[in-house]
């Protein structure tokens, strides 16, 4: 079959195999997989990812970086043949999301985080039965391919405490985005969305974001006093503060992002670091503690989050349809990556391997 | 008036003057005042303790490091005058501890953090009646003094979430160890007290630490799975956990520090920074992304914490004595600073002005 297949520093579109199903997979046709930023830091990073991985007990740390791996995990697929020992409780034909893991007598493995398993940037992909989340309502898989990205901003956004809050998402790409999305969809607000791509603050208004920031054209931290959010010197004695609270989201995820929140945050913010920023980073502790900030790092998502994400896509609950801004095929990866990595524009791209 | 004085990088002892008692002020005589890891910063680090002060809005920002300054923010003392417009619920001679803070004509000002306001190494201070909090059930003044380091303790312990929780506090200076105090006077455990001076190891043993660990004989965070705390690879499909969390605390404040921290935390874990790094610092965002960790951190306390922790230390709920490693003379402070500088050892120090 068809894939386009990280080799070395470069993506490549070739044949590749697909491994024999064992006990309890299925095989799948890919119909969409989105592009990730994860799938782009692979490319010229994959060695710290890889690193980093092995380091906190991820299955990403088994990978082997000299050989062949196809990416993509952010996909809807469709069942094309059950292994032995499946319950065929789906059938044949169905539309299904899962979560981008399988299972054989190795134990787990990653599905596109793997040397063994393509993702799905191929035309078909081994899954493991008991993780497939069917695709209800007849919901087009361009948009049950969200449900990966959705589902790590509904995480990022079920860390945060919300009581009384204002919101800044840093960064719009895809997971920014996201973000805004479900803030919005849960009615929480006012929600601030900044970028300097005037084409990503265009869907984040769509999406909703109740006030949209070029950093270029003025500082966005001058924006809190207007959200009724205290930014001046501390008040004494300080008492158990009833005031409106700052949920900032680091959704850039490169070297010194998270030290300028710090710097920009106003007292006692939370800022959930949902950018992965793949280098050593410098912050500046002492301006953290006397503004007493809440430092929150986030990681993909529950197996619960992304079942009720799944659902809540298909049954129209969440509209991700403005976060697409293209559908290429296999032949169009190589390029994509290289544009992608030298000038990030837009939002989501899905690939369409069928094209 | 006799005070040790931090004059350029050094502290001298001189005669210095109080400025006159304005409206709802009262004159006390210092009975007892902690060296706190601040005032160490204050004598080498000063200028960009200012800074960092200044640009989070903070009093201590207002500070001219070019001009004396009578450092000290940690005491009990007795009341010796009322100034104009004072209630007088207590009376002379009372004893009392106080938010370090004064009010006059040109607004709040930092006691002990002030060109014009002498803090507790001097024989006499100026403070506001209404910020004092009366020494009850004749609490000796020297306990009564660990009041604020312990309302610190307490704060940074509120910070903190306490469901099924294990401990670690990294550094047992007079923080880590008034961070010990609070958590088993709470019931609160298992904990372990991490220091390679053996002197501090043993006061943490007194307050009740479950572990404790010197950190040249082994890696602190071996103890993780003893302590029931999981820290082996990421089991899939992840839900949502009901494993006991590590809550650690950084109670060392050098660069370094933190990104250790967030190597050996386990997977979830918060790490509470209440150690003050002055310089910027360098942490690998991935590890932090990658272990879901949570950094929150914390500075000084609220009006109430620390009203309750003088308080439940008056009442002899909290005994903070074991704490206490030296009392000496103002003659003594200088060449107490220089050997905390070179080789902090021991506990809390404070200075006694009377002696």
């Amino acid at each position: 079959m068809r894939a386009a297949i990280r080799r070395g520093a470069s993506i490549v579109v070739d044949e590749c195999e697909l491994p024999p199903l064992q006990d309890g997979q299925v095989r799948v046709k890919t119909l969409h997989c989105g592009i990730c930023g994860s799938d782009l830091h692979a490319v010229h990073h994959f060695e710290p990812f890889i690193d980093y991985g092995r380091r906190a007990g991820l299955l990403t740390g088994r990978i082997d970086p000299a050989r062949d791996v196809v990416l993509g995990h952010e996909f809807c697929a469709e069942i094309a043949e059950f292994g032995p020992g499946c319950d065929k409780s789906l059938k044949e034909g169905a539309a299904v999301c899962a979560f981008a893991l399988t299972f054989d007598e190795k134990g787990p493995e990653g599905v596109g985080w793997s040397n063994r398993y393509p993702g799905g940037y191929a035309e078909y992909m081994v899954l493991t039965e008991s993780m497939l989340v069917p695709v209800t309502n007849g919901c087009p898989s361009e948009r049950a391919a969200l449900s990966e990205p959705m589902a790590v901003a509904v995480h990022a956004v079920n860390k945060a405490d919300h009581g009384d809050s204002a919101y800044m998402v840093v960064g719009c790409g895809p997971i920014g985005l996201a973000i805004v999305a479900e803030l919005k969809s849960r009615g929480l607000g006012p929600v601030v969305a900044v970028d300097f791509v005037a084409e990503r603050r265009a869907v984040a208004e769509i999406l909703g974001a109740d006030i949209v920031i070029d950093p270029a054209q003025g500082d966005p931290h001058a924006h809190w006093t207007s959200l009724e959010v205290p930014y001046g010197p501390v008040v004494y004695p300080r008492t158990a503060s009833r005031a409106r609270r700052a949920v900032l989201f680091e959704c850039v995820g490169v070297p010194g992002m998270l030290n300028r929140l710090i710097d920009v945050a106003p007292r006692n913010a939370q800022i959930i670091v949902a950018g992965v920023c793949m280098a050593p980073d410098t912050i500046e502790p002492s301006m953290a503690i006397n503004k007493e900030l809440d430092v929150r790092f986030s990681m993909a998502f529950s197996a619960d989050e992304f079942r009720q994400t799944v659902h809540r896509i298909c049954e129209g609950e969440l509209d991700v349809t403005p976060m697409i801004s293209r559908i290429i095929g296999l032949d169009e990866v190589p390029a994509t990556f290289d544009e992608l990595l030298d000038n990030p524009r837009g939002a989501k791209i899905l690939v369409d391997p069928r094209r």
